[in-house]
């Protein structure tokens, strides 16, 4: 999408490589919404490392990173030896698995870019099959993420106010974005809507990320606090609802999203407001048989204790210094803090898929169509 | 109720009066929950600025700290000369009324203690009539609140897990509280329970104020983030929900209260958990004929973008510097921040008064009993 840095506007993929540098480009994500700045991990252990460390994150958009990064170790070989290239590559391998252990994206990437490679009869060949099935997969990405996008954008009608939680937008893929891909598409249409972010606390994603996406893309929105929503739906105030997921079951239509979800479809379903989950085909879950088996991550206390920000100025309306954390709540107190919810099917009017709208419990029927394989 | 400082141990009020130095006493509530202090404003002027500075808040206490304000005023005129005193009791009186202009309860407190001045024939007996009727309504404060305890402590049972939201707790009032009130009571009666709060964003008053208030009182809690509830109640984590008024509707039994109460009600409906409401008897409006009518106070935008908190050392987990604001949203995003909503009488399980639970559909049925005046 566009990034206007310093008054220069220029289109920005939220994963690329750069072949003369043989470097992944990424943007550092822990800088924004403050600071927009692209790193360049110089070779597969600091691509590992960034993926370890959340300078990237989002589903799509560390499966497009380890996929440049096995390409990105393939390229730094020096050398014709076929079987010693294999162990190399079995090295960069386990590094770029080992940076997000239960994550499958970077596995199901990676696994795809091996599958290509292994035609190559020589070196050489392999590394450039390598490179050619990493552009595949991010360029695969961002096609799945349009067609969410021409999809979805039929729900929206000008005069809409939309509801979204958390980031399920382009920086959380290699582009586009999930649950924003129909508000760019609408967009593109011509069409003009208003959009409410949910803080998405305890994290934030919401005020940071998607508050910064839609800023850079000019879409009118506002910031409201996770509190909010019930109040405004109850004056009318949100038309639609649109959110990303991390996991959605293929054989119930249960979704897995970011704390908070649930809550949000409750409120939705108590107004007659649809519901809608858009997402890729790579977070359908078909083995999993009830939602409620689906491990939910309890995450560190200090995120609710505390927050995360720049010291503000009043006055100049800017930052002062860098990032900081501050301790909110009483400091004798703990906190719980389950990750993410799992929202029931019959609170779910329609799954947005790269192949078409469907009803959650439908997804099982057409599972051929989206990509099961038995 | 007790407070812990440095390992000692103390009754505190939320307000309280020092007749040696003719003082308001004040718990500092801005520094809550990093530091515990004690302010003694020194005349009525003073006062008033501690109402309107924040130094105290919440309906029973800023009522309370107008009612010694008043008194205070009245005792620190010298002379005889009624006339004069009557003037210069108006001046206070006008005084301490503009701190929060819409507030009620400081107005309703100091007309109670202007009538039983009248009574006196000289200026002193009047002086002293002034701190009697201040001193009378912090306690009937106090003993609405006892009243709510004892009802409300019969809906809880050891092993429950309770949500509450906000902070209607004795901060807010001269002591023990409208919510935390029945915990206070049944703690008491030697049940054992555990109590989520809400963080309640923007500002945050369950993690700073609700939470402070349960450590000091050693009763077993943690913080949530305002999106977790629902998940804690798909889980079978929660069996009550108890939270307090800003404003109770008696003709409809709507309730006007911190933004995303009404949120709490409909997942509490949702998975079948009573939700309950507890407020002393000045909260009830009994002229208003719908809730949609309440008006929603919509706040600064900088309490949704922003925190406050103290800069935190993780490792000797103490504050290092002052509360401070930092930025967390996209600095070029704004916000919507309404402060309350309403929630209906069909997703209240009871009103908790100090004359006993009723159902909110019963409130104008029993409004004699709950004070109503013709």
């Amino acid at each position: 999408m566009n990034v206007t840095v310093r008054g220069r506007t220029q289109p920005f993929r939220t994963v690329a490589f750069d072949r003369a540098r043989n470097s992944v480009l990424l943007i550092e994500q822990r800088l924004l919404p403050h600071e927009f700045k692209i790193v360049a991990p110089k070779n597969f252990r600091e691509t590992a490392a960034a993926i370890r460390d959340m300078i990237v994150r989002g589903a799509g958009a560390i499966g497009a990173t380890a996929a440049y990064g096995l390409a990105q170790g393939a390229l730094a070989f020096r050398g014709r030896d076929l079987p010693k290239f294999r162990r190399h590559i079995e090295t960069v391998y386990q590094s770029l698995k080992a940076a997000r252990p239960t994550a499958v994206d970077p596995v199901n990437a990676m696994n795809g870019v091996r599958a290509v490679m292994c035609a190559g009869r020589t070196v050489a060949e392999q590394q450039s099959l390598a490179l050619a099935a990493a552009e595949e997969f991010a360029n695969e990405d961002v096609r799945h993420c349009e067609e969410i996008g021409r999809h979805g954008a039929k729900l929206i009608r000008s005069g809409m106010k939309i509801l979204t939680h958390c980031n399920a937008g382009w920086l959380a893929f290699v582009d586009v974005g999930s649950a924003t891909a129909p508000m760019y598409v609408a967009q593109a249409q011509g069409k003009k809507f208003h959009v409410f972010c949910d803080e998405t606390r305890p994290r934030s994603q919401g005020a940071t990320l998607t508050a910064w996406e839609l800023a850079q893309q000019k879409i009118s929105h506002q910031i409201i606090a996770d509190n909010a929503a019930g109040h405004l739906m109850q004056r009318g105030e949100i038309d639609l609802v649109v959110v990303g997921s991390d996991r959605t079951l293929g054989r119930t239509g249960e979704v897995a999203n970011k704390i908070g979800t649930y809550t949000k479809a409750v409120l939705a379903k108590r107004h007659g407001i649809p519901f809608y989950v858009a997402i890729p085909l790579s977070t359908i879950d078909w083995n999993l048989k009830r939602g409620f088996d689906i491990p939910i991550e309890e995450r560190c206390e200090s995120e609710v204790l505390g927050a995360w920000g720049v010291p503000w100025n009043f006055k100049s309306q800017i930052s002062i210094l860098k990032s900081q954390y501050i301790r909110v709540a009483n400091p004798t107190s703990g906190a719980r803090n389950p990750g993410f919810d799992v929202t029931p099917p019959d609170l779910i009017t329609g799954i947005i898929t790269p192949v078409g709208i469907v009803k959650p419990k439908e997804l099982w029927i057409r599972r051929r169509k989206l990509g099961f394989a038995d």
